[in-house]
């Protein structure tokens, strides 16, 4: 059976009790399982993770807009994450025996689905937006839910599909299909700040870094280190070993040595297996290797 | 569901209509399924792969033995790789949701079958065997088929299960329960042979190296260069990274570099990870995060 991961971002991260009987309803969807599911209150924001294939995952994002309309107004709503809506992102990732092309239908068809259903607009990014200015999520939400009813006013910013102004309480939201995300930090055995924001600059795409690789430099103050803090957007052309090598030798350029790394999260068992490749200098390896590929085909 | 790997070797790799007879025997067993199996005529032995819960993998073991009996005569076999048996050794291995103990008593129970339904002398091995002297595979081997009987009438040899002397045709089987086994090979950019043999010598537990490791040199005649091969008989105590640094060190001594490392066959996914987690620093990294992990708890 193929599975689909799918991560929807909604804007609650406080009342608990809200954010309960939201989960609840989704764990309602038959097919569809419920990973995990994390709340957090300085961002006002909530992140779920669920798996299953297309059709008990469309269920489950119409299910979430069903129970997250009622219960969040973004009129009301204030945290430290950018958003545009009260579902603000649900990207749909590919895991197994499945295209990214079919994630893009999939991300397509929920799209058309929401926005018929509850005159929330929509609009299409990554994979399945074909429009070069609307691929990126940043370009989407910059202006968030405060400047949104201007924005989809100006030219190039009609929505992919329903209205063309917000939802009144819910916005818009931004629908699409994905490699899957690695959240990957790299703390390094120093408190000179300067010295991460310089190698967060190295790798980065923006700034002429690696092609998947966001990243910046933060404290962690009660550590007194820094970090490298990073999202790994395809871990099949960015593998993380690149990524981490390439860390490790900007740092040493500042005498500086890495203390530990590590993941956010979860992480695709292929990311670590290459790594391991790379390392071990496999020769002849196949994924047809791992024992649990063999057990579950 | 649990899951148990069941690897038979059996005295079978030349006629190929015998070994596709026997394999196609096993593939009957519901419950049961093979993942692999591959013959080797110098050897003159195939092996076969199964996966599958306690009591069907017990069947397929009898199963086995039904169809291998009437098939192969060891007074009429001859090949490069030691034997004591028709079917010469049957490890049951731990892989999922299940113990080592639960596998040494599926290891007992399937002995103690086929030594009274086809009268099969069985020595337990590895961690099914208490006696110090019969855990080692090779000590129990160590004569082979044609000097079993004599063998078997000597003290300390009288055989855990079934008749005190060989049975005629399909001599003896060992049975027992042992962690996955790596088949684990690397390459020096060297034709020195003393090089591989010294630091086989080096990393191997009977001449002082690590506790988990087999290991000698050999020379690939066809590639002009030498191999350090191995097998790691317990990944999680001797990790696969250990290993490959190890011999990476010694053969820099001799002014060596290693050319690549190979597996051979299957790997379980734990003890690829644990490598990209040594290499990368990997700091609060728990096997939960393995998406995969999640998907099929």
């Amino acid at each position: 059976m193929p599975i689909i991961e799918c991560v929807p971002n909604f804007s609650e991260g406080r009342r608990s009790e809200v954010v309960e009987r939201i989960v609840a309803r989704v764990r309602k969807v038959s097919g569809v399982r419920v990973l995990d599911y994390s709340s957090d209150p300085a961002h006002n924001r909530s992140v779920l993770t669920l798996a299953g294939d297309a059709a008990p995952l469309k269920d489950a994002v119409l299910a979430l807009f069903e129970a997250v309309i009622p219960e969040i107004d973004l009129r009301q709503h204030s945290g430290e994450h950018p958003r545009l809506g009260a579902v603000d992102v649900v990207p749909f990732v590919p895991i197994e025996g499945v295209t990214m092309d079919a994630c893009v239908a999939l991300a397509k068809d929920t799209a058309a689905e929401v926005a018929r259903r509850f005159q929330v607009p929509v609009y299409l990014y990554e994979e399945a937006s074909n429009n070069a200015a609307r691929k990126n999520l940043e370009d989407i939400r910059r202006g968030e839910f405060e400047g949104l009813a201007a924005k989809m006013a100006s030219p190039g910013w009609t929505p992919d599909y329903g209205p063309a102004a917000p939802h009144p309480s819910a916005g818009a939201s931004v629908i699409g299909a994905r490699m899957p995300l690695i959240a990957y930090n790299i703390n390094l055995a120093t408190d000179r700040l300067d010295v991460a924001k310089k190698i967060a600059a190295a790798v980065r795409h923006s700034s002429g870094g690696f092609r998947y690789v966001k990243a910046m430099g933060v404290r962690l103050e009660d550590r007194g280190i820094v970090q490298v803090s990073m999202n790994l957007t395809n871990y099949e052309k960015t593998p993380i070993f690149r990524v981490f090598e390439t860390v490790r030798r900007e740092a040493a350029r500042y005498g500086v040595a890495v203390l530990e790394s590590e993941i956010v999260g979860l992480v695709p068992s292929a990311a670590l297996t290459c790594a391991a490749a790379f390392y071990l200098q496999l020769e002849r390896f196949s994924a047809a290797q791992v024992l649990e590929n063999r057990l579950r085909p």
